[in-house]
């Protein structure tokens, strides 16, 4: 199939270029370095340094014997768009390509205002692009389980049927973020809902939970295909950040109580999950949700697991509850369903200690390139 | 009061800058004429020529007395908006600063992305600003009845408690719009509220349904400030339209069945709604949500309203059920609350044959400036 991957030089669309490529599929990616950009402005670097798309296209044909064709450019900006979907003319669009950290989201005026242009008008183009240019093809949207929140009662996948006054009605899952990136995120499922109405667009929102780990069977022993490792506070995903903060002797930064529970899943499993919806695509008018992560933790279990762990490994693995920067519930019902991605075949990678083990054994040969400085950056959410 | 009125110019902003400067208060408006540009990129010129905002103001000055302030610039562009914001410090803010129009929002890539970012970086900044120069402030957004859609339960005002699973939680009414325009609008609350429970902003949203009406205490007797009337299929509200057509002998353009149902009102009583919450304000933290309108009609309905009040007046008019160039149901259940601005003390102002017969004597006395050919513009949704 001919895949393009908004986004693909990211955390998550360099792996998936690859992995999608392994699988025998044709593999376009786009991308302008926004994320490169914005860790370079904020000193957020991440742990090793990638090359650029370019280089890591040619190191992946030399591992694999796979091509990758690379477009390098904006897509708020229409004639890029254009470009590459009338160029490649793809069959499966996977849609990364958005600012993507909560945090840088609530930095200042201007990052907040990057989230919301960036993500919107992207999307937006990225609707009006399939339409015009390939109206059968497949979105794959990568959503966030943040756009849920943490309401009172289950969440189910995507869906919510509701009985009111006697009558039934099912709705799109109400959601109330916890972030404005997390808000831009539920504004993005907003317009590409009422397009897949209008325009019998085929989509799937993947409602993904924090990811963690570093290792893919494609970037194996390969260092140089790895992709960003970010621990810092603005792109760090939590466990990474233990992690790396367990490797480097830096108390476990668990922002108060601890008790806010999330669903979790290893990058290995977003590439499957990712491969086995382009792969089962959705019907014309659609727009399917799976809730994609495979077990839930809460903050505290996840450090008391790295300390554990890292303790194991002769690290002296300290936690701090720290002062919240955040404004969330710290302690809630958290009960989220997860059952369309299973049904499709995904096995789960599950978080035991092995693989938690490997993970800091992994981060312990970078311990130098640790900059303790980036761990804590004072973001206020108020 | 302080008041700023973002989108002053436009077909509820100047009759609401008169309204309130007529009730004491001290009145700023902000407009970019954006409403007048897209009117004549698109030929949907309105009735009246209406005179510029500073010649309105002029007018307004000699007939009232009072005094109103404007600022013309972009309230996409932060600069414009921190000079308005630092030197007006409103007490209350009316956001109406929005492209207006659900057959725009759906005419072609352009106008979509325009209506995308002109609404949602105007509601950013007015957020980002409130938050800067005056936290104390109060937000008065207009929403949209449109923004709840035609869901098969009653429609609650603004929250909707659910019981699922044997437990309970209270959402933000899940809303699915029928329009891009419509779909901004929710985009627009998914922001709004996101900021309400961060920063503990005071905002009250009117999900006002489709207004009618020319007349207002303030403009009577002087044309020269009436608001934009337009009769097009772009601007022009079904009401205001279905008259105009009765006036110059064109059959009314009722879109497929007519069961399509709504809950309409009076512009002196959007006038009456909109003071009311001004000088009512929602408190720090709280995103107060309002439905108005005063009654609910079907498009059929009003369309044998106009033809029987029409003939009373010696109109000969038809009604021709036009194939519908819009997705949408054309029978389903309406059932919407509105007991909010009763409470606040609101005095409907309710659509009689007397009222209904004064509209169409007043477009009558401007029967030759009717052009037929901006009736049916084709905008279709799919």
């Amino acid at each position: 199939m001919r895949i393009l991957i908004l986004g693909g030089d990211g955390y998550l669309g360099w792996p998936t270029a690859m992995n999608l490529s392994a699988a025998g599929h044709e593999v376009g990616v786009a991308d302008n370095y926004f994320r490169r950009n914005i860790c370079r402005e904020t000193n957020a670097e991440p742990l090793f340094e990638a090359p650029n798309l370019h280089d890591r296209i040619k190191i992946w044909k030399k591992k694999s014997g796979h091509e990758v064709k690379s477009f390098i450019g904006d897509l708020t900006q229409w004639s890029f768009v254009e470009e590459v979907f009338k160029s490649f003319s793809p069959e499966a669009i996977i849609h990364y390509a958005e600012q993507p950290s909560a945090p840088y989201s609530m930095l200042n005026r201007r990052a907040a205002s990057l989230t919301i242009s960036n993500n919107l008008m992207v999307t937006a183009n990225v609707i009006f692009a399939t339409r015009e240019f390939c109206p059968e093809a497949h979105i794959v949207k990568l959503g966030t389980m943040g756009e849920y929140g943490t309401p009172n009662i289950d969440i189910e996948e995507g869906w919510l049927d509701v009985e009111h006054n006697g009558r039934a009605h099912k709705f799109l899952y109400p959601r109330q973020g916890g972030s404005l990136y997390h808000t831009t995120k539920i504004m993005d499922t907003d317009l590409m809902w009422f397009y897949v109405r209008m325009w019998k667009l085929r989509v799937t929102d993947l409602m993904q939970g924090p990811v963690y780990g570093l290792e893919t069977d494609e970037n194996k022993g390969e260092p140089r295909l790895y992709q960003f490792f970010n621990y810092d506070e603005i792109f760090g995903t939590v466990l990474n950040r233990f992690i790396v903060q367990a490797v480097c002797g830096f108390p476990l930064t668990v922002f108060g109580k601890g008790g806010q529970t999330r669903g979790f899943l290893n990058i290995k499993d977003t590439l499957n999950c990712v491969r086995l919806s382009i792969e089962n695509p959705a019907d014309k008018g659609e727009l399917r949700i799976f809730n994609q992560f495979t077990e839930t933790f809460s903050i505290k279990e996840l450090a008391e697991k790295v300390q554990r762990v890292g303790n194991d490994l002769n690290l002296d693995v300290e936690i701090n509850h720290m002062e919240n920067p955040r404004i969330e519930a710290e302690e809630h019902y958290y009960n989220p369903k997860h059952t369309g991605l299973i049904e499709l075949g995904l096995e789960p990678n599950f978080l035991t200690d092995d693989v938690l083990a490997e993970m800091v054994e992994t981060v312990m040969g970078f311990r130098d390139r640790i900059d303790k400085s980036r761990i804590i950056m004072n973001i206020k959410w108020f």
